[in-house]
């Protein structure tokens, strides 16, 4: 049975904190030195930007759980940005004897960490501080192994095997998800709603996310002598979906409303598929009205996921996504797979070629899927143990569990 | 006579969302291409945080209204940059067959777009997003059509065409504003507040536009052999004048205080002030002090216009101005036009240059001024039908009309 | 006896701002001019965006004294810039005649005004603005002075003397702090506290200073030929040793925690102190782990001093200390500064080259020290006179001092 009252936090968070944090210094001690590479210097910020702030603020919606929501973001960013690092620099380690620090690899680092991100979105106030380390730390590395399949045996190119954080992410997070549902606790989720203070503060989360998407997609894109103009496309075309997925999602927001009026949850969220679905098509589409047209089904897509689909998903499921990532980053990047696998075979010479592609691209998804599924399974069992003392069910959604409010004032 | 219950939004917002949606797309597809040319990209991240954060959330000042301040921030700028996108390639359209998408392109969308949310500001609250994206559309043709006109018959350079965005926005705003005016509506705006939350919110809005001013001001200045310092100069201009205005606008907010105290509405609004007059001003100010002296004037005209005039407006001529937009863009922008025009005069050489340099410049005050104003007055004629079902006076400056609040917790 | 209620500022910081305000337009009008050298400008920025976003914000926490917080930092701010160029650029005014304002002067005026701000941080709350303002310009010449005396007499670095930044304002911000305390004081301040919206404001501000401090630390590093690595190296070092104390600050909170809960205020201000450590110790550091280690140090003295020392302060001392700087600014440089010692020391070839390195290091410390506590004592003197007419206690932590509320909405 689980604890009816939320224990103290002493002999789990600390510890485990301490614990990994010794073990990331020594790892950095034996084997991780600094290279120079100022080039990304400033996408990395805007990346960086929008990992901590973006994520960490998109997270305050909950009306009782936004400390937790930026708190936990940056805690556990801080921590997973490490072993991102340490994870990507294995190859390089047993090659060259050391873990090279340089822009690069933190990028890669933070893109990774945007992933578990996603992850945890799916369980975000239903889990402790804990779990959720542990969950970005197994996400990373089922993540970075994933990447090193589909590079090694499939021969993917690096960008577009990190462009697939989105699903590897959300479908991580929905099985985690699933697994950890707890039976009864529909009703009692009452805290879990958005009011107008914390709206705000999400939506604040939101547009810094849409206004440096353009960074995030285009920051590892690499300009060669065949296709000079592959980076700047990149930021156009992540710039022009944005805008029209933000347009859209309003618009669908409203045609599927009872009432006929806008949702915030819409607009925080789903005005953002549209970076996510060409961040995977990306290396596919050359014209802006292509990238225009993916926004536009990308926010459509998003916007009725979150209205349909994601009730669906609990009742008939039984799989509880309290920040709606199966809408927001799993079916946008499912789309921008379709459409990245489209736009190949229409540009394919011939039928081999095409067909050749489609099979290839087809394991890639395939491989993706089944990992972030399984090992969010996996994950899933391994957390569901009350050894992890996850806050009961009607402590759910609220910083009380994990904030000291000693001098919290009364309202006015 | 007005409806008194807001009106479902769904056959109003979505089709014409997807109406424009469209069509702006079917443009993309036949007119316009990507252009390499990378040199502005941080500059225009800068730009466009303005544009969506900053406008976004300095409309987050009412106190029922700020998820559509922030929101139709968003949807109106999403659609409007992709107006001015197509507007400002016209003539690249007609000569070269294509509409080229660059960072420059972006930059000048990005200004037109906000040029268009100046003009939003003065019928905030007042108005449904239908009306605002049409005054958008609207108030962008208006404006490039002011560029071009002052460009082609009056040779006014680009970047000093550009930098009237202020002053034409406004006057635009103001009428259109006066057109929309509804008597008895005084007494019923009781939620034309500020609050604690609302205010820091806005305040947050101030912010990223008081720091990125520089990058808007300097961001198109060309630099040239003859004036290499140029682009510097205006950074540097920028940065002084605002700090100057920051300054001057608290102590004359509170200077004319009843209770001698500060206004959140001057620091919020006034403070700005500055990077307005010296936008405008800009090309004929070469020494520091001249941009300091030029920043406390715009922020004492501003606060005075923001204490006196408002109101005046108000009761005299019947006009009801949301965001102040005659104090913070108006009576600024036409002060840097005046300080343009004595340091051009004072520079001159002999009196034929003084006197024709005059007429040239007081040509292009008259023009924008009447373009802007007509323009407001028919766009405000269009839009005071009672097809657009504007928000009932009961129902202004609330966010229920507009969106969702199925799940609004009660405040602790 | 203090006066029992708040006086109109009207008499008392117009004029302060005008005089200032002019008196620097009147230095600028004979001694200032623009230089040109582009290349810091986007590191500048993020400098900008730290002081005033950053310090703006994490001054927001206190429950009803946001406005102030926001507020008066944009306006210390605003002018404290112009009076450290002023006072940066006294000696290049002797040399050459002028004063020349270019991005590396703004942006060694921005530090020397983060400096000020983290003094001002000691006494928030419980002073007017003319009181703050007075403050900043008397710290920043101290400041100057300190660094001065430094390069002179000790041939400090430039970069390891304005690295003392949060030291020199720490103590200076303490002793005033310890002057200005009042008999009596502590039962009164009930509206000294964090709620759930102002925390969220300030982990805004948190969460800038956080992301932007690599820049902060690294924009004045200068690469030279021996090695060319130093400038990224500070980036990197910073970014390690912040997500370290983020982690680190997070785990001691907890620990410490009579509840075994996380505090916010550790969680808004020790995440910080490695960023600090870091930013002193910087030029003897070489390796990552180095740099984690200082961050793990940093933000545990940091969150035990929040926790233990600062309690201990005012009940022992009788000094007050709104935002913690003694542990967030003092111990943290403090540590920075000692690891550098050591570092220093074991880098030597021989003793006497490492005794005499301790001498000249012990010698910059013990001057810093001085001449910021005594300059902070008499700082706190000029300013313990009701002449000022600082808020009477029941009036201390409270907007309604200073900001006008007519139209304050009444919370729904």
């Amino acid at each position: 049975m689980a604890p009816q009252y939320a224990r103290s936090l002493r002999f789990r968070l600390p510890p485990l904190l301490f614990f990994l944090q010794t073990g990331f210094i020594v790892v950095f001690i034996f084997y991780v030195d600094i290279e120079q590479n100022p080039s990304l210097y400033y996408k990395f910020q805007d990346v960086h930007v929008m990992v901590i702030l973006g994520f960490g603020f998109l997270a305050t919606f909950l009306v009782r759980y936004s400390f937790s929501g930026a708190g936990f973001t940056l805690l556990v960013a801080a921590m997973a940005v490490q072993w991102a690092v340490i994870l990507n620099g294995v190859e390089s380690m047993y090659h060259r004897g050391k873990i090279w620090i340089n822009m690069r690899s933190l990028v890669v680092a933070e893109m990774c960490t945007a992933s578990s991100l996603i992850a945890i979105g799916a369980v975000l106030g239903k889990t402790n501080p804990d779990q959720l380390l542990l969950i970005a730390l197994l996400e990373i590395s089922g993540f970075v192994l994933n990447g090193w399949l589909l590079q090694t045996f499939l021969k993917v190119q690096f960008l577009n095997a990190i462009m697939l954080l989105h699903i590897f992410g959300a479908f991580f997070g929905l099985m985690l998800s699933w697994v950890l549902y707890r039976q009864g606790s529909e009703q009692q989720h009452e805290k879990e709603k958005i009011n107008r203070k914390t709206g705000l503060f999400s939506v604040m989360g939101t547009l810094f996310l849409w206004m440096f998407w353009p960074s995030f997609n285009s920051v590892l894109v690499e300009v060669d002598h065949l296709d000079r103009g592959r980076k700047l496309r990149a930021v156009y075309s992540t710039y022009l979906a944005l805008a029209v997925s933000a347009v859209t999602a309003a618009g669908f927001s409203v045609l599927t409303s009872p009432q006929g009026k806008l949702n915030l949850f819409h607009i925080q969220r789903c005005t953002l598929a549209g970076g996510v679905a060409i961040g995977v098509a990306m290396s596919a589409v050359h014209l802006p009205w292509v990238a225009m047209t993916i926004g536009f089904a990308a926010a459509l897509i998003s916007t009725l996921g979150s209205r349909y689909i994601k009730p669906l998903m609990l009742f008939a499921f039984e799989c509880h996504d309290t920040c709606g990532v199966l809408s927001v980053h799993g079916l946008p990047g499912i789309l921008g797979w379709m459409v990245q696998l489209l736009l190949q075979i229409a540009d394919s010479d011939d039928l081999t070629t095409a067909v050749r592609f489609a099979v290839f691209h087809i394991s890639t998804l395939l491989i993706t899927l089944s990992l972030s599924m399984i090992l969010g399974l996996i994950t899933g069992f391994l957390l569901k143990f009350n050894f992890w003392r996850p806050p009961p069910n009607k402590k759910c959604f609220d910083d009380q569990n994990f904030w000291e409010f000693p001098h919290l004032a009364v309202k006015k």
